[in-house]
């Protein structure tokens, strides 16, 4: 399996609610992506500029066809305009 | 490095406030430990039960040394009490 930490800092306060409005769309159609075992977006407690998105994906193909899909190249992009992302991936 | 990723899934809504109490107090004396380079409480936008404690560390050795520290003796057993706590690990 993979999981994927992909943190989001946000360079601008006034991001916060058109990120987290974008990022809640990406989960709720990731979620429905073949090979998909979790996908969520969380907030730090102690840093509202502080956002992460956990995921877990069965295998390398089923992430590879996730980011192919339209929501994806439709989000991601305007995810990346509002907040530095950073990608980590562990497979395990 | 080793990355952790300490789910937090509450059995009851109403632990919410003490399992938030307890886990930031944990945050903030786990970030002046040797090794930690990163610790911080995150909470889901999607479904206010479930937490998750995101943490990096240095090395096996410095974990350890944090495990066997009085805040993290005292504080785990107490969210344990409030949450579901499953931990995941990654070396990277």
């Amino acid at each position: 399996m993979i999981r994927l930490n992909c943190s989001l800092l946000l360079q601008e306060s006034d991001n916060r609610k058109p990120l987290i409005e974008a990022a809640t769309e990406l989960v709720e159609l990731s979620l429905r992506d073949k090979g998909c075992i979790e996908y969520d977006l969380y907030g730090s407690l102690t840093n509202d500029d502080r956002l992460m998105i956990v995921e877990t994906w069965k295998s390398q193909k089923d992430l590879k066809e996730h980011m192919a899909s339209e929501h994806f190249l439709r989000l991601v992009p305007k995810i990346q305009s509002l907040a530095e992302m950073t990608l980590e991936q562990f497979d395990f």
